[in-house]
C-alpha cells in the first residue's frame, strides 16, 4: 500500500480536530482511499488545552522541520493570520510539497501568488476548509460543475453573523444583545469585528467567485457591508413585508462576463432557501445554467466540520500523487445486515374512524398501552353528518413489531371501521 | 494537451444533454480541465426528435462500434432499463473501458457484479447522476466524508412523487388529482408506479447506503411503501399536529454497524429543512460524526441538471487517466472587471424617521420618482407618542447609483429626521 507524509502546522481548535480525525479514522481512511496517511509531525508554539492527545506524530515547535524533512509529501496550514501561514505556505511550496489550507484570509488577499506558485513548482494546493468549514461547496464549484456556467451564488457564509440575525428576528434583540449572547456561547470572537462588519463573509465569496468565473478577484473590489447598524426596527419591518434579513455574499456573472462581488445585508424572501438558514449554520445558494438552482447546507465552522474538509483534502491530494488512477474505487469493506422493518423503532401517526361513542378512546388507548406504546397527542373532532368520526394518535417512540400487532387488534375491534392508516414520524436531525 | 476519447450510448433526454454540453462547453471544459475530452461516437436506435444537434461525433446504431474501437476510453451509459444496459457496461468493462452511467436501477440491482468486475479489470465507474440528478451527493459521502462516519441519510429522492405530494398539500388535491397534474406537466410517466411505489427512491437509497456505510446492499432487503395510498385528509391532520409529508429514502447505521434501509412516507417536523423541499425538487439530510447536520439540495431528474453531473463524471476520468495529478489546479482562464456597488440594480427596502405630516409621502414619493424610482408597497404607521414616524418603502428594481442620489436628496429634507435606511432587497432565484 501506498505511503504518504503529511505534517500539521497549528494545533489549534482545527488542527486538533484534524490530528484527531487523522488517528481515530486511520483505518477507516486507509481502507476506503487504498492510501496509508502517516501523520509524521505536529508543528505548534503550543501543545497544552486542545484536548487531543498525540499518538504517534513528532511534536515540534518549529515548522521548518516540517518542511525540510524530504519525506513529507503534505503540508497542512493550521495557523490562521496572514504574514506566518504565508510564509510557511511559500516555503512548502518551494521545497516540492503540497499544501492543505483553511486559511481564507490568506487565499482571499494572496491567492493568486500562492495558486500561480503552485502551478510553476507543480504542487497541489487544497483549500475546501477554507469557505463553509463543512459544506463541500469548493468540490461542487470545481468539480461537479466543470461543465456548466454559473449565473450567481448567494451565501450566508459567517456563522457569527447568521446566529446574531437569527437571535435578533426569533428573539426581539436588538443588535448588541445579540452580539452578547453570541459571544457568551462562543459563536463571536471577543473582536468580533472580522465577522460583523462582513470581512468574512468577503474572504470567501471572492474565493467561491474565483473558482465559479474562473477568474481572480482582486480582494479591495469587493463593497464590504456589515450588520453592526442593523436595528430590529428593520428586521421587523421587512418581515412584515415578506422578507428575511441576512448577511450574504453575493457573486453575479452577466451574459457578458462582467461580474459582481459585494458583501451587504440583504432581504430575501421568506420563501427563499435561505430564509430557513437559522443560528450559526451556513448555506450557499447557486443558480448554475444547466443544474438550474442547487444548494450546499451545513455547519460553517467550528473543530469537527471543519476537520472534515481538511481531511478530505489530505486524501483527495494523497491519491493523486500516489496512484494514477485517482478516481475512488466502490469499495465494499463491510457485510452489513439490514435490519427487518418489524425491528425499527419510530414515532406513529395513527388515525382510525370510529363510532362516536363513550369508552372508544379508552378501549383503544388500552390496546396500545398492552403493547407497551404509549400516546403523545391525540385529535378527536367531531364530524356531523357521519357515523363515523376520526380519531388521530401520534404516538412516543415504539417497536414497529408491537405497534403492528396493536394496530390488527385495534382493526378488530367493532367500533373501528376499516383499517386504521399508520405513517412513520421521523425524528428531526 | 491530453485527449480522451468518450463514446456516449443512448440519445434521449439525458444523452441528448451531455453531447449538447460537450459540444458547447468543449473550449470551457477544456480550459478548466486541461484535458480535450473528445466526443468520438454517439450510439442510438434513433437520432431524431431529441433537439439536439450532432456536430463532430459518428453515429452508430451499433453500441459494438463503439466497444471495439480501441481509441475509446470512456463509454457513457445512457439507455436505460436494465439487460441492454448490463450488456453494454459489462462489455465496455472488459474492453478495458471505463464507463459511466446514470442508471440507478441497474446499479441497485447488479452494482456489486459491476463494481468488482470494474476493480478486477482496473477500469473506473462513474455514477454521480445515478441518485438525485443535478445533486452531487455521490461525490459528498465518497470524497468530502471520507474522513467521517455517516450516522443516516434521509432523502427526497424522487422528483414525481415530491411534487405530487407538494400539489396534495399545498392545493388541497388529493392523490389522484395531483397525480393527474403531475402527469400533464411532464414530471410523471404515464405508468407511473416506478415512482409512486418507491422503487426508484429505493434505487437510490441503496445506492448511497453502499457509499455510506462501506458495504453492498441486497435490493430485496430494502422494505418500500410508496404513496399510492396516502389520503389528503392525513396530509392535513398530521400538519396540525406539525408534521409534513414527504416520501424518503432512509438509511441509517447505528454504533453497533447495523443498518436500515428503507423507503416509506414519512412525516417531519414542519421545521425541518426536509419540509421546505417543495415541487420536483430533490434534497439529501445527512448526519455524519464529524461533520454533523449537512444537507444537499437540488434538481434530481432532467435533462440538464443530469447531464452535468455525467460530465463531471467523463471529466473527472479523463483527468485520471491523462494525468499523474489529478486535483484540479485553479486557472485563471479570464480577467474579469469587478462592478462597482453604484452600477447594480436591485430592490431597495427604505425606511425613513418623518414627521407626521400631510405632504411629506408625497414629496419623498417625487425625488424618488424624478431619479427614475418607483415605489411598490409602502407601510406608514401611527407611532403616538413620537413626533416623528417610520416610512417604510420597497422600490422597485433601481440603479444603486440613482437610489443614493436620491436618498441624499431626501435626507436633506426638513421632514426628515437623520438617515434614511437602505437595505437591499435580494431577488428570488
Amino acid at each position: 500500500m501506498k505511503k504518504v507524509t503529511v505534517g500539521v502546522v497549528g494545533f489549534g481548535t482545527v488542527g486538533g480536530g484534524v490530528v484527531d480525525i487523522l488517528q481515530k479514522n486511520r483505518d477507516l481512511i486507509k481502507e476506503r482511499s487504498g492510501v496509508n496517511i502517516e501523520l509524521k509531525y505536529v508543528a505548534s508554539k503550543n501543545f497544552g488545552g486542545t484536548g487531543v492527545e498525540i499518538l504517534y506524530a513528532k511534536k515540534t515547535f518549529d515548522y521548518n522541520d516540517i518542511i525540510n524533512d524530504k519525506e513529507v509529501d503534505i503540508v497542512v496550514e493550521l495557523v490562521g493570520g496572514i504574514d506566518v501561514p504565508f510564509d510557511i505556505i511559500t516555503k512548502a511550496i518551494n521545497a516540492g510539497k503540497n499544501v492543505v489550507t483553511a486559511n481564507k484570509a490568506l487565499l482571499a488577499e494572496k491567492g493568486g501568488e500562492i495558486f500561480s506558485l503552485a502551478e510553476q513548482k507543480g504542487v497541489l494546493i487544497g483549500f475546501e476548509a477554507s469557505v463553509a468549514g463543512g459544506i463541500p461547496i469548493i468540490r461542487v464549484l470545481r468539480d461537479s460543475l466543470i461543465g456548466d456556467r454559473v449565473d450567481q451564488i448567494l451565501g450566508i457564509l459567517n456563522g457569527t453573523t447568521n446566529f446574531i440575525l437569527t437571535k435578533m428576528f426569533e428573539e426581539n434583540m436588538d443588535f448588541s444583545q445579540a452580539l452578547k449572547r453570541a459571544q457568551e456561547l462562543g459563536f463571536a470572537e471577543a473582536d468580533p469585528s472580522f465577522d460583523i462588519d462582513g470581512i468574512d463573509t468577503a474572504h470567501k465569496i471572492s474565493i467561491l467567485s474565483r473558482l465559479a468565473f474562473d477568474t481572480s478577484v482582486d480582494f479591495n473590489s469587493i463593497y464590504i457591508e456589515g450588520i453592526r447598524n442593523i436595528s430590529l426596527e428593520d428586521v421587523k419591518y421587512a418581515y412584515e413585508l415578506g422578507f428575511v434579513l441576512k448577511l450574504l455574499g453575493i457573486a453575479k456573472m452577466d451574459d457578458d462576463g462582467l461580474i459582481e462581488v459585494r458583501v451587504h445585508p440583504a432581504l430575501v424572501s421568506k420563501f427563499n432557501q435561505l430564509a430557513f438558514v437559522r443560528e450559526e449554520y451556513n448555506a450557499v445558494l447557486v443558480e448554475s445554467k444547466n443544474l438550474g438552482i442547487s444548494m450546499y447546507y451545513g455547519k460553517g465552522a467550528g473543530r469537527y466540520p471543519t476537520a472534515v474538509s481538511v481531511v478530505s483534502d489530505i486524501v483527495e491530494i494523497a491519491l493523486s500523487i500516489s496512484d494514477s488512477k485517482v478516481v475512488r474505487k466502490v469499495r465494499e469493506i463491510r457485510k452489513r445486515e439490514v435490519k427487518s422493518i418489524g425491528d425499527i423503532y419510530s414515532r406513529y401517526y395513527l388515525r382510525f374512524s370510529v363510532i362516536d361513542r363513550p369508552g372508544v378512546l379508552s378501549a383503544i388507548s388500552k390496546i396500545l398501552g398492552d403493547n407497551g406504546i404509549s400516546i403523545a397527542a391525540v385529535i378527536q373532532k367531531e364530524v356531523s353528518p357521519h357515523e363515523f368520526v376520526p380519531l388521530v394518535m401520534v404516538t412516543h417512540h415504539a417497536k414497529e413489531k408491537d405497534l403492528v400487532k396493536a394496530l390488527s387488534e385495534i382493526n378488530n375491534l367493532k367500533v373501528v371501521k376499516g383499517q386504521g392508516v399508520m405513517i412513520r414520524i421521523v425524528d428531526d436531525i
